[in-house]
């Protein structure tokens, strides 16, 4: 089937720490980014702008993010909205930027994201221990790390995976983010599996090399209706596909599983349905490793490899640049660095810019269907999308 | 132009202090009377779950309420975004969902909204003070009280509006609060034009009667696909007309003008277009009266009226239970109370009960065609909604 939607327009800041940018700056340096990847785009074609923002409210004291975007950009949408599901709300912004396009609402959607957080450590770490469960579960210190802390003990029980394992997703990861100039860490270049499992420890057994760092950073795509596609790029990427699928549980205890994600596999299913692909056909992926044990649990649950044999997949090099499946070729959550509302958009242009064959050192030989991953909460909400080239 | 969306369940909670129950119960309960005005709904059908919530994050400490909303409801759907828009974040999710079933990518959606606010005056406070823009203007001390104040002055000098006029908005909403149980000041009765004239100063002109009040609430809706409507209910309420636009301004300062607001007018003109409908044909409408100035402009910029003369139509008693064109039958932010996220989809659901002929004691005769219309900033973002009750 042809896709009716193309990303016309992909770019993402510098990650790091930005404290040369204000967050108005960030915003407006973000969907620059992707205007400067187009051959032209006029204020009043951006029928449709859509914010990702995850705590402005917390870390830098501004809300109607939405108003202040239309602002910094200087155009009148029709629709605006600024969305906030946690570490997906980028890709759920997408979501609702493509239904909106598809539903002939608007034609064309500017989708930017942006999350400023490390000159108030505080706040965002606030931001962070209020995404559970507040009243039953974050009260009682069950936070994302000691949370994903237990989805790792219970996989390295179930399936025998390894804490070597876990930092080779950290090692590969890093090596990414060396090729990669954007990313946080990119100047720290390689580390090595010693340095990795040897980091001091957050959450037994999730040391400081498992877990995505606090950035600052900003990210944006162009959508439009693919007809008009030619308009703004003569390199248009495809919306084949996507699922979203969310567990009815805010916090960990109402989980079905915490080591076998049934709504990423619901979600992973739709995509794959609708783009009428299989696991097999996906050339570069970018899954949401916030923590090492997350990437794991993706191979499995996206169906990358069978149940259980994430550990393998990445001990056997299968997802490294080099491999049979190339997995966070950006450096990743862990090493490309996690300003929350940035990320999900981050992926998208990460697979945008590979399907284009502008990924420069980290290019994926003849990529052509890209996939990303974006999660929330205790894996309890998901979105997949799925990316071509080819219409 | 016959309608794709229905309307097919609406209701709203009790508004004011709600001690009696916690933020997620108070969710429930919203979604709870939407369904209680059906036929039937099943978890299943829930395909699309939007949040309408501004500031979760400072007064109960909780993010990633669009999860929230799927645990409380028992839900899986395949879309879930929490939209925040400051006070026209309701009426922005309605946008959405619309959007999404219109687009093919689900057939029904809840779009609940709420906001609880009294417990923690501070933070809820600190939640209006930050919509505007913060950076160059709330710190200067613009707040919506004081911004809204100069252009009530505006008002005043460039068109005659009266202090009599300003409180003729107050006594009216709470004339028509003491018709509505769930309204936050019902048991206080109808006000004098002395007590609303005479209240203490907020930000001169505007006094206490003028001012919408701190609230607890909420409000949901439920959207389908026309050609299932039948299935939820037989008196389908449909969206006829929807319009949205924005300034490029976060603050005051880039307002192109205070007391015309060009924005709505661009909103209001999309609306009617697409209902076929002129001002002439509405029946009745809940308007943004954040504060008393805001409904006078809007009786001008929504074209009930021209411009300049919206103090004589309040003292006309054209908006009147009894006049040619009752306004805010709710009591309206004024009195019915401004849950923040709630406010947009709360007048979703009066229109929508006076078109079902079930608004009791407030119901105005023979209504067919109704408007909402829902701002945010000072008037730099607004969405109007024309509904129906034939297709």
């Amino acid at each position: 089937m042809t896709s009716d939607i193309a990303i016309v327009g992909a770019g993402v800041t510098k990650f790091g720490k930005r404290h040369d940018v204000t967050y108005r700056e960030l915003l407006a340096e973000a969907a620059s980014e992707a205007f400067l990847t187009m051959d032209e785009i006029h204020p009043e074609d951006v029928e449709g702008l859509y914010v990702s923002a995850s705590m402005p409210e917390l870390t830098v004291d501004q809300a109607h993010v939405g108003n202040l975007a239309a602002q910094e950009l200087g155009v009148t949408p029709k629709i605006v909205s600024r969305i906030e599901m946690a570490c997906s709300s980028g890709s759920t912004a997408i979501r609702n930027a493509w239904a909106a396009i598809k539903s002939g609402m608007i034609d064309t959607a500017v989708v930017v994201g942006l999350e400023k957080m490390t000159h108030n450590p505080r706040q965002a770490n606030k931001g962070l221990c209020i995404v559970p469960d507040v009243e039953y579960e974050s009260i009682n210190g069950i936070t994302a790390y000691s949370g994903f802390a237990l989805a790792a003990r219970k996989h390295m029980k179930e399936y025998g995976t390894t804490r070597e394992q876990l930092s080779m997703v950290a090692v590969k990861n890093h090596s990414n983010a060396a090729k990669n100039e954007k990313a946080q860490f990119h100047s720290m270049g390689e580390i090595s599996l010693e340095k990795a499992m040897n980091a001091r420890m957050v959450a037994d057994p999730l040391n400081l090399f498992d877990c995505s760092p606090i950035t600052d950073g900003g990210a944006a795509v162009v959508l439009t209706r693919g007809d008009l596609a030619k308009k703004y790029t003569d390199q248009p990427i495809w919306i084949k596909g996507a699922g979203q699928s969310i567990e009815p549980s805010l916090g960990i205890s109402n989980m079905p599983s915490i080591t076998e994600w049934h709504a990423l596999k619901r979600a992973a299913k739709d995509a794959y349905k609708m783009a009428n692909v299989e696991p097999k056909d996906i050339d570069v992926a970018e899954t949401h490793d916030c923590f090492t044990i997350a990437e794991i649990i993706e191979y499995e649950d996206l169906g990358f490899t069978k149940k259980g044999n994430g550990g393998k997949f990445i001990e056997d090099g299968e997802s490294r640049l080099d491999g049979s499946l190339p997995v966070n070729t950006s450096g990743g959550l862990k090493a490309k660095g996690h300003p929350i509302g940035a990320t999900g958009i981050a992926q998208i242009v990460e697979i945008t810019t590979q399907l284009r064959g502008k990924a420069g050192k980290r290019q994926v030989d003849d990529a052509r269907i890209g996939l990303t991953h974006n999660l929330a909460g205790f894996a309890t909400h998901h979105v997949v999308h799925i990316l071509s080239n080819e219409r």
